[in-house]
């Protein structure tokens, strides 16, 4: 047991801090006010390696560990919220198509992926299906050379500007044992998107439904075998489960100093706020939860990079604590603004927006306590 | 002790509850996203009475007590959070005038306030003073016939579209005693207007910083005798905080209402959200902590009515506890609506985002603490 | 709607507040150590008619409302919570005996019981049953001239040393219709007692299992009719909801005098305690989260009093917070007391255990969810 | 960064794990009941290395690191709270006298100590000092050949039953800076002991006041130099809070197994309590606090075996989580028991009462935020 971080690690965060510090950072608000996509920083994030963490390398990504991403996908989020949080669902959809495209299909998008020269989607939930995925109605019907999908996604990430899409879609009977998985190109004939959500945050990438009608993918679309797609997905989401905790506590951290630089600036009643206990007090349980969310994500990194029988449980407990944490920490970093933490001169408020979806999507935090309550019930005597 | 409502105040409710339905609740997405201030809607408003809820009789207002008004404010918050607080601010600020303004002064302006043809701001807060009101730095030097008034007021809602202003500002030494309160026309010579402050929302009124540069106000403009301006404003506080808290219990109960009618409609694993236990708990929790604080509110406008000895402890005492719980109703509203609760097709993230600055002006909650905490302190023996 | 307090409430209260300092207060940490059942002291509230609060006035009680009985309740609390609680369950089982009791029942108990010369106990819960009391065993079989009853019956406050049991028993089928309501003398041929059960707090009375072997009752001893013991159940829960709520705000009220006191006696680094504002933080939120609990169960004896139509989810939500408030207070009162609230030589970690089972009986907290989710699914567009 | 432990380590924690099921917890409830300090366990604790898990080897320590200590300490925790806790008490003081003791106090002492042939107690708690231990009053005036004690501490653990006390006493000015530590042999003439508090828990261990006059040591009795005692006491106490928070894991984790056992095996309404979707989000929420309180409480240890710059704040800050979570978890574990979490029949209220002092001792989870909020507002810039 060694919390220490190595050489290595310590200099793929510094390189993520210089860069969320210089193309995150200075744009993130103005990304926000006008809702811009900003492709061009994700293409610069793809150069250094940022598109493909953990890509594996002969597919040409980094192939670091799901816990040294995190570390980098933290110092990113510092700078940006929104724009990280997207680079990691490309992150994972990339990773997806590496590890279990065929080759025609990696050879077609693996080298745009990982160098950010193009973007992927991933396509799971419906609408009506929400949380209850394995619901899912999308079609993929087997023709002739292929498939013809069906159906018709909502809430998708970057949906409208991106390049590929991995698509879950019925091939099989009721159930997770009859979804598979797809890549099918985002402008493939038949596919439409509808117009871009207003949304409380997450205003820097653009969400949209997505429509499929009668579009035809070859049989090298399909990734691994058909009726693997649910399993597919549920790995994916492991992973994006830490991966979007790890952008709450990025986010919450930048909070947590902007709150306490203020704490030292900003004076009433004669002393600086620092001075007030109460307000101190605040700033160390802020502090410490974030600490503790911290760790809890690495931890659950770890378990997903060794294939720990209870991954699944850990990645929940993380994503559960960590995004609650984050929007608390943000939260209270807003309130010790006071009415400076309400307008969108301070960031605080951004800040706010942006982390509150993570409570929600990559299954809402109460599906997380579904996950880890069946587990506690379910396997009796092992301990967490 | 009768917790009943009599039938003045059931007809009331049931005017305002069908005004907020018709005037307010069709349009308060719009307003909130185009950042309309419905001038409007706040004059039909005037034509029910609600512009001078508490304004005497005499002065043309309806005369009510500030626990009638919180029946009023409540329902019509359930149409509009942010209109509503805005006319809970002018009705702050109208009964002000009518209380301790000159004949000259009330003769000018109460007429065309209570019936909303006009619309008054209140103006106490200052760059750098935030919560430490007493420390205001705006000047008021008695000159020729009148004053000249020098400074400037920050986060001051309605201004630039607002007719009269309340000003606060130092006639005299250092501290409360040296502060008086100034009816000043809007557009008199040397007020100037910053631009809109962009908010996390509130943002159906304007929010700008008013500076004051030699502006002339006659002798008439003094509100009551020089030096009882902090007491003007902390008694009209007392008053703001119940207002305040009375437009968070509103709000949430839109929310409250809104989730509970997603949890009977929306499908999940093949039952309604409603069959689920840990949602009914959570409903149950959200509204258990509503109709508590509910009654606090009610409890503080009594007392307010009462001129109880204990009446700022016990408005602090509802500004907390009521802005805390209309918040976290509305943010669990928001997370039982999973991604819907997070796009602007649904009002609870407009919620969420309107009720947030309710923990932070009329004195931030953390200052309402000071103000319960020392009260204890203080006065041992006395049981609140 | 009127918040204040009559003159006869007020006398009440002071005559409460006087009795509970001279005869429980002195003793109440004697009684928790050394497990006395203070039958004496009982007695004596009897003498003041503390016995019978709400029975009937032709029934030799006092005849009050809910909620002027909770008034006194809330000062008794104050001087011993353990014995108030014991005094609350007295009165709910005399309040049933003589509003559905036989005549003869009535002459049998009533004048014993409301003047404290005798003591009642109430049996509804079974071992195995704990919050579903719909599928209680006990069976009381119609015999000539009355029934015989067998089962058993945990968690019996006073068991072993009361006179009189309100006993539910089952006379007919399965579910809540097939049961009824007995008295049943406490030295009936046939009633057995457990050993007194070893409990975290409550040590002041007794809890024991009570076993019933063919134990024979007269017809006369059956409350209402068959097939109402239920309906009766419930609704002395109800009301026994609020007293339990009541007495966890009395204790509270207590502990948060004891630790503002403490605060202002205490000196630490070389100032008050009080001085700390970390510390006047917390008790402005113990003393907001106390008033808010005290109001809602006013409001919940009042909802009792005019027989609401949502009376029911009142005292579940009163119980809810007040219970969870009252335990918060308390287990705060022992943190800012640091090691001395620990000991048994300050009363905090008393009041600690004592509440603590509040949360617990009468309905589980847990409970009182389904019952308020429940009503809120149900009863769509009807405001609480 | 690595998460996993190494066999040595497994070996360990199976070894405390089976010591603690058999010799603690058989008879924890029994020494819980009648007070009874059981030597004979810690002795035998002794054998196995338990008594001087981090005193050097060449003291006859087993040379542990912290982060080892406490995978041990949380085993044994699960077997009684209140034993760990006094080991880990003498396992600090052991640490101390070997660390700074010299060569007489060492070979005086330590062998007997590790071997838990003898056991010690930590002096520094004084009356009327509290948190505030830089005020200690007890003094140590320099005498021909050594040292006169006299004063008195309070809320000695193990006080009476204990063979040598480590104490601080004042052999300079005010301040910290005046501050020595000396080992005393607890029967030393002059040596008094108060009579055992009576304590909410911690039962198993005496809790008694010390009273110096005129106790003479020799000067070998010094640890370190004059003036270090202050830092020597603090360096203790960053163990002492990383011990402290193991135990609360360790009894959380032992009363979320024994929760987890009850929802499967009871019953209610037809159906285990397991099947209750709140009940099951109700665990979830337990184990993943307790989860990332034991990361936290591993952390600290991690950084205070790598004398990180840091380590006092992250032993603060895992003192205040973990023994808030742990007392969360030991009470959500009773209230899921219902009645039967309140009788001493079943551990968990007992488990509550053991681990509430664990928030007040080894400095008040006040001054852990205090600790924490100083070198948040100090140390701007730096990260946690």
């Amino acid at each position: 047991m060694d919390f220490s971080l190595n050489d290595d690690q310590i200099a793929f965060m510094d390189a993520a801090s210089q860069f969320a510090a210089q193309e995150f950072a200075p744009n993130a608000a103005r990304w926000d006010r006008e809702h811009i996509f900003p492709v061009e920083a994700l293409r610069k994030a793809g150069e250094l390696g940022f598109c493909g963490l953990y890509t594996p390398e002969d597919a040409g990504g980094l192939g670091l560990s799901r816990l040294d991403s995190s570390l980098i996908f933290e110092q990113l989020a510092m700078g940006c919220t929104t724009t990280t949080a997207m680079l990691t669902i490309h992150n994972m959809a990339t990773w997806m198509i590496a590890t279990w495209g065929t080759e025609e299909a990696k050879s077609d998008w693996c080298d745009a992926l990982v160098s950010g020269e193009k973007l992927a989607s991933y396509c799971l939930t419906e609408p009506g299906a929400g949380s209850d995925a394995a619901s899912l109605k999308t079609k993929a019907v087997n023709s002739q050379d292929g498939y013809v999908i069906n159906g018709s996604k909502v809430f998708i990430s970057g949906a409208g500007s991106t390049d590929v899409l991995v698509v879950m879609a019925r091939t099989g009977g009721e159930g997770p044992k009859g979804i598979s998985a797809f890549v099918v190109p985002a402008n493939a004939e038949g596919v439409s998107y509808g117009k871009p959500e207003e949304k409380m945050g997450w205003n820097a990438q653009p969400t949209r439904m997505i429509t499929f009608e009668n579009v035809h993918v070859p049989a090298s679309a399909l990734l691994g075998n058909e009726g693997e797609g649910f399993s597919m997905a549920m790995q994916g989401l492991d992973g994006g489960r830490v991966n979007i905790a790890t952008c709450s506590v990025g986010t919450a951290q930048q909070a947590l100093e902007t709150a306490r630089q203020y704490l030292n600036d900003r004076e009433q009643f004669g002393k600086p706020l620092a001075a007030f206990q109460a307000l101190q007090f605040k700033l160390a349980d802020m502090a410490t939860e974030l600490v503790a969310a911290r760790q809890l994500v690495r931890l659950a990194a770890f378990k997903l990079d060794n294939n720990d029988a209870d991954k699944t449980t850990y990645c929940a407990m993380a994503k559960r604590f960590a995004t609650d944490a984050g929007f608390m920490v943000c939260n209270e970093a807003l309130q010790i603004h006071g009415g400076y933490g309400y307008i969108k001169e301070y960031p605080l408020e951004r800040h706010v927006r942006d982390v509150r979806v993570h409570q929600i999507l990559e299954g809402t935090n109460e599906i997380m306590r579904v996950i880890i309550g069946r587990r506690l019930i379910a396997d009796m005597g092992s301990v967490l």
